[in-house]
Order: structure tokens, then C-alpha cells, then sequence
């Protein structure tokens, strides 16, 4: 079966090594799964063949076999339904992990992007909005602490085996790379370090890196 | 089989009939499966109980037959994998309306959620914040204008039926009540007032708005 991920040609530094096709290149490998990249730029993410494949312009996209899919967050759970590498069989304990992927992605990354916003804006923050950027840095700290709270002394977010829902839950958390939010939370940096140690993600890393580094 | 859905037994005006628990309120009248609510306050957010079932001490969470879930996409995701109502049983199909639930909740919500966090700080969105608040306003744009491109004659998400995939994105848009951004799109507006026509629907709305308006 032909495979093949979207990712882009070229990133600013400080997306490098964040991009979301980093999580679909990791799930790939943690499931052995083959593919091809289909490197894209700024003027095919307004083309009308790249839109039609992702109607926001947006990596990635993943085609294999006549299916065409976009959003990390669902071609992460396509693949994790095809291995056990990423989820197990049992009915209730998938339900969950399902509920911990919406929840990296819809509770606990939107303020983290959030933040992104305010720091990526040319020339940093914007002074007359630093009391609003401390609203959304409390919006992070307060989910962070919650979800340090349910870790406690577990390894994982689900049972006591690495699934899906950590592997998109170790990305959102680096998204904060430039902060130490994640850091000065031991809980959090052990879980993230975790994560970041498995075989596939750091080969998934090394091959989100390849085409940057060649430039 | 018992099945309850926790929701608030009060919220301020500008979040009655959009809290997450109408998600799921309707998702279980579309598959035609009945369910208790399970109301709650501040009190019990912050109570080690709640938070047992619901790590950030948000709202929904649906519990039936020993299976307790949080994050409404997947409840959601979950009652749509149970009736042909909300999903088509076709494996392309499926994939392409979780493609459209993750879109909904992980692309188009989340700069919809950073304007609420602009525009709901007391007194109003902060004078020193406009401009930042222009950047978001943009991001929504964008968003917006690449759904009504995809849309373009379509009424609905995938395919030609409705699926969970409008379901999600309805209330995403309903979230934008307070501004012009969907009202001033004919086609987002339209699309948006066909969920919020459904019966379904409406009967969802009234059952999140009943404890609200006996108080």
C-alpha cells in the first residue's frame, strides 16, 4: 500500500520539530507503517489541488489507498485502530483513549496555541497586552496542574501502556518548549521525557528535521 | 441501561445554551437514546468525586454500564459509533466524519474560544488588548472563510447526509452568537440554522436550558 504524509518544505526555528505532522510520522512508526512525505510550501497550502485535499491549507494530510484524511488528531486515531502498538482491544479502555486524544487536543492545547499567538507576534508580546497574555498563562497553569494531578504516580494516561493518547498528549506539552510551564513541573517533564525517549518518536523527529536541515 | 450526562445547574446568560453537555444532549436524542442529567455546581467541580470522573472538573461526562467518558468530541464520537443516525457504517465515510469532528473542536473552536477569553473579561475586552483581539478575530476569519469555501452548496459536512461531524461544527458556530462573524457568511449562517432546526436539536436546547430558567 502506498502511503503518503503532507508536511511542509520549511519552517521558522521555532516550528521546527512542533509541526503537526510530526504526530501522524510518529504513530506511523510506533505502528511500523511505511510512508512517503509529500513536501509542500506557502503556494500549494493556497492551491486549489492542496485545499481540496485540506480545506484549510493547513499539514497534514495522509493518503493511502483512495482514503484522504487531514487533522493530526484524526488520522492519530485511523492509524491507532489499525495497531495495537497505539490502542488496546478492549472496548472501554479504547473509549478512553479516545477521551484523553479530544482531551490533549480540545482542553489542554487551545490555551498553549493561545499563548503562541501572543509571543509569536512580530517584536514578541505586545506590551499593552501582557495582563492578557497572564489570563492565558493561568488558563495553561490550571490545566497543567490538573493534569499532573490525575498522572500522580502513573506512567501513562490510560492503563499502564503508552497509547495514542499520549503520544498526542507529549506533543501539545512541547509545544511549550520556550517556557517553563512543562519544565518546573516534574510530574509533567518526566512524562514528556517519556515520551520523547520512545525509538519512533525520536526517528519521527529526525525525519520531521531532514528537509529544514538540508536547507 | 442507566445513562447519565453531568451538566451545570446554573451558568451566566452568555452561556446558557452553550455549555459542551448540549453536544452530547444531542447526539443521544439524534441515536434516540434516552438519559438522566446529572446536575452540578462549583462545588462539585472542584470536589475530589467529580474530579475523579472529570480531571479539569469540566462538564460533560456521560456514564453508562460501568463506562464513564469525558471531553464531549468523544462522547460524541462514542453514541455516534452506536446508531446509524449520527454516522454512516461505510469505513471511508467514518474517517472522513471523524476527520470533520476533530476539524470542528481541534481547527475552527479554538480561535473561537480565544475571542470569548478576550471578550468575556470583566468589564469587557481590555483597552491595551484591541489589537491582539484583531489578530484573533482574524484567525477566526480565515477559518471561517476556508469552511464556506468548502462548503460552497453543500449541506452538509460529509456526504449528503447529516453526521456528528455537523453536529460539532453547529455548535462551534453557535458559540459565535455574540458577534457577526457567522450571521454576515449566508452560507455558514444557513448551514448553522439547519442544526440548530433539527428536532433533535431543539429538544437538546431546552433540556440544557430547563434548570436555568427555574431558578
Amino acid at each position: 500500500m502506498k502511503r503518503t504524509v503532507s508536511a511542509f518544505r520549511s519552517v521558522p526555528p521555532f516550528a521546527q520539530g512542533l509541526v503537526r505532522d510530526l504526530r501522524v510520522r510518529w504513530a506511523l512508526n510506533e505502528a511500523g507503517l511505511p510512508y512517503d512525505e509529500h513536501l509542500i510550501g506557502p503556494e500549494d497550502q493556497k492551491s486549489a489541488a492542496y485545499r481540496r485535499l485540506q480545506p484549510f491549507g493547513q499539514v497534514p494530510v495522509l493518503r493511502e489507498d483512495g482514503l484522504e484524511l487531514f487533522e493530526s488528531g484524526a488520522i492519530v486515531l485511523h492509524v491507532a485502530e489499525q495497531s495495537d502498538a497505539l490502542m488496546p482491544w478492549d472496548a472501554t479502555a479504547r473509549a478512553q483513549v479516545r477521551t484523553w486524544m479530544f482531551a490533549s487536543l480540545s482542553t489542554v492545547e487551545p490555551p498553549i496555541m493561545m499563548l503562541n499567538v501572543f509571543d509569536l507576534q512580530p517584536g514578541g508580546p505586545r506590551a499593552g497586552a501582557m495582563d492578557m497574555r497572564s489570563v492565558v498563562v493561568g488558563m495553561i497553569e490550571k490545566r497543567l496542574d490538573a493534569l499532573a494531578a490525575f498522572l500522580g504516580d502513573r506512567e501513562h494516561l490510560v492503563g499502564d501502556r503508552f497509547t495514542a493518547a499520549d503520544l498526542l498528549m507529549t506533543t501539545v506539552l512541547r509545544i511549550l518548549r520556550s517556557t517553563d510551564l512543562v519544565a518546573k513541573r516534574p510530574t509533567l517533564d518526566a512524562y514528556k521525557q517519556r515520551g520523547e525517549a520512545r525509538p519512533a518518536f525520536r526517528k519521527a523527529l529526525a525525519e520531521q528535521m531532514a528537509p529544514f536541515n538540508c536547507r
